[in-house]
């Protein structure tokens, strides 16, 4: 099984710059052990997690609070949500303990399902912490990045677009009806930040509207429908439109990018949804109630001097989509050549020489520097490391290849500063610089290479 | 089953100062569709992510790669771990489609495990990159926060600190014999920093050593043991030994704490393993492999001119042990009044009255500026929020209760600043500022605020 397993490990059915990455940057590896669920290697991890901190940057902006949910629930919650009607197939089941107190349970095998997405786990939490929510109170916005499981066909599976186990820059808006067209509008917002960031190349905008068998209220979906166009119209983004081509539950807005195969991969999403907070039986408080479930706002005095309970309506947006393929979108997008903002190559420390001990432990000290990691004390490293301080990620070449070999090497794999350091920098406290754009090459100290890829860090991430 | 599941977020089973707290703070909650699996709320998810972003900055300075591997593994890794002979019912089962191209498999369910730890799957990781992986590449530190799932019975489940889903700050160190008393000292330092930057009690250390069926080489064990020892004395805490209590596969030592009503918890662990590089079949390149294996180094020309394979010892460690349970007994430790730079609660806004919607607004403006969101231009939204951008959790009482009752509140709550803003503070631009430590009652500005609560950020860590 080892040796089956490692073949897969080398082989695997990567599009072309995926396949390449994946070998010469180390970032994610398959196993036969789960296939479809890669693991990320530390280069991988790196670039994930700088995505999320991204992300976590912009909540801030788009008042976004990060929830962390389970990943099993028990087959009760996908019958309220309609997953086991619907989508049974798609899903892993899981067999494990119940509860005792509860009927037919004890500790009993149960029947649970391993989440395929994040909605259902959110609208129990908005139900059980509902209290006395009220119209002030709204909209709540909750993200989500946890792991999900879909049980996908394998002959569905390709490299990082198609997975069992995925993550989604995953949220949900549950919203005043009112609320619609401004959170759909800093929705878009949002995304259009983003994608300018990484320089992608204009996504596809598509609205699809009301189908023949949609559920809930036509004057909502119509006011919807008009939100969602009006929201695509101020965003200034040309977009097109499915006729009838929406979920039963609510019209959507599809973000599509075209990679440069021609391939289209939808990526974000904005979506409306009328049903879930029917099956999860969602309220909050709020005069005039049977105004506000229609989004009306009223300033009449008799209708405000009524209050009731009212259902909001669920937003379900991702900006970047699956994070692996959004990773898989920018291995492209960048072929290799990571901005240094986000890059797990970021310096490659290039000893001259390496039959010197001295300049080997010098390029060392250089590397440890870069990194976040000058010599500490026994006395210092009683104190924890700042969450503020800033480290790089810096490898060193000590093999016996010569110079220029190195550096062809480094550039190849993708480095953006490679600092090469021989015996006159050592006795100077030097590093000679080069970096990936020609004309900065030239000498630095090593404080002014970690201010400078400070700067870099800044400037370079849009 | 909505009232079952509300009825059951409301009660629970959590001990003394978690009870309270779960209300009080809005940190978790519980629901019966996942028994022993707690939703984060936005509160409990911050806490969560200001552990890890601890951690992550610690192991910069520990050599530790942060990797993301998958939740769910077949039957046949669990059979080559020993899980699946040992450990099985307490694993979830889940039931998912194979792959087409292995035998019995195709889209057939087939077996797989939950994962119930990370160990395996570093272990895969370890094997699938190790390609030519030699002495020089030692130690591997491998960090994993992914989600674990244990089918407890449900009469286990207690509060935190027993879960069926939990996150552990979990590392695999896969090194050379020689480099074993050094990664023990290192993981000792590693913990001793930790719990003394959140001011716990001093844990004990407890070293398990050789049971009567133990496997592998009596001479490695003994230096092993010996090597705990050494890395033991030189803490220079103060520890017991267990004698006989290891795991068949290596000797550990346990960290414990003891909460404020005298009960015991392991946290931290630091365990050898020699087996599980035998199960996975791990192996470096080394010159003079003999000795190696035995951790011996030689400077014999002969021996260093032989080369060969030689098993890594694998050190599994965490620092914080499960993230939940140390949540717990964080809570309890701190009674709530969580230290800013770890707070959900770290600043409430109080108008002195809500019936000015000038004065509201002007609240409003100070919860933005302190959360990190000053009024920006539609032209200044088009440019992502720097990652480097700091931001606090502040939240507003916009209630009509008079301005003792709030102070009162929130205090009781666990606010580190109330800023209080009156009429003249609004005509000002100013705030009146209360903090925990009531020599510090005292007028600021919004920026000077943001300025100190940075300072505060930075002395509270420890
Ligand atoms: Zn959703
Ligand atoms: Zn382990």
């Amino acid at each position: 099984l080892m040796s089956l397993m490692m073949g897969n490990g080398m082989s695997g059915t990567y599009p072309r710059y995926q396949g390449t990455l994946r070998i010469d940057q180390n970032l994610l590896i398959n196993s036969q052990y789960t296939p479809g669920s890669p693991l990320f290697l530390p280069s991988g991890a790196h670039i994930y997690n700088k995505l999320i901190s991204f992300l976590r940057a912009q909540y801030v902006r788009y008042g976004f609070q990060e929830v962390l949910t389970p990943n099993i629930y028990k087959a009760a919650l996908w019958e309220t949500s309609g997953h086991w009607e619907n989508y049974k197939d798609d899903m892993f089941q899981v067999s494990g303990r119940g509860v005792s107190g509860v009927q037919d349970e004890g500790d009993q095998p149960v029947e649970y399902g391993l989440k395929p997405m994040n909605c259902p786990g959110h609208c129990v939490m908005f139900s059980m912490t509902s209290g006395s929510r009220s119209f002030r109170d709204m909209p709540v916005r909750y993200a989500d990045f946890s792991p999900l499981h879909r049980n996908e066909i394998s002959g569905a599976l390709t490299g990082l677009t198609r997975l069992r186990r995925f993550h989604q820059d995953d949220g949900h808006i549950f919203c005043r009806p009112s609320q619609i067209v401004d959170e759909i509008q800093k929705s878009l917002e949002f995304i259009e930040t983003v994608y300018n960031a990484f320089h992608l190349p204009k996504p596809e905008f598509v609205l699809s509207t009301r189908p023949e068998n949609f559920m809930g209220d036509i004057a909502v979906w119509n006011r919807a429908e008009e939100a969602l166009q009006t929201a695509l119209n101020e965003s200034g983004q040309p977009w097109t439109i499915n006729e009838g081509d929406g979920a039963f539950y609510g019209p959507k807005i599809d973000i599509i990018l075209t990679d440069s195969d021609g391939k289209k991969h939808q990526t974000a999403t904005v979506q409306l949804d009328f049903q879930l907070p029917e099956r999860f039986d969602l309220t909050y408080k709020s005069p005039a109630p049977e105004l506000e479930a229609q989004g009306i706002e009223t300033t009449d005095p008799e209708q405000l001097a009524t209050s009731g309970l009212v259902r909001p309506v669920i937003i379900h947006r991702a900006v970047l989509g699956s994070l692996e393929r959004f990773m898989a979108l920018l291995m492209e997008h960048y072929r290799g050549r990571w901005p240094f903002w986000i890059s797990p190559k970021q310096c490659k420390v290039i000893p001259v020489d390496n039959r010197s001990q001295e300049l080997i432990d010098y390029a060392k000290r250089v590397q440890a520097s870069l990194s976040g990691l000058p010599d500490e004390s026994p006395e210092a490293r009683k104190i924890p490391v700042p969450m503020s301080k800033r480290a790089f990620k810096v490898d060193i070449d000590e093999s016996a290849d010569n110079l220029k070999k190195k550096i062809v090497k480094a550039r190849k794999e993708g480095y953006t500063f490679l600092c090469v350091v021989g015996m006159k920098d050592l006795a100077d406290g030097m590093v000679a610089l080069d970096v990936t754009h020609p004309e900065a090459i030239g000498g630095a100290d090593v404080m002014g290479l970690v201010k400078r890829a400070l700067g870099a860090e800044g400037s370079e991430r849009v």
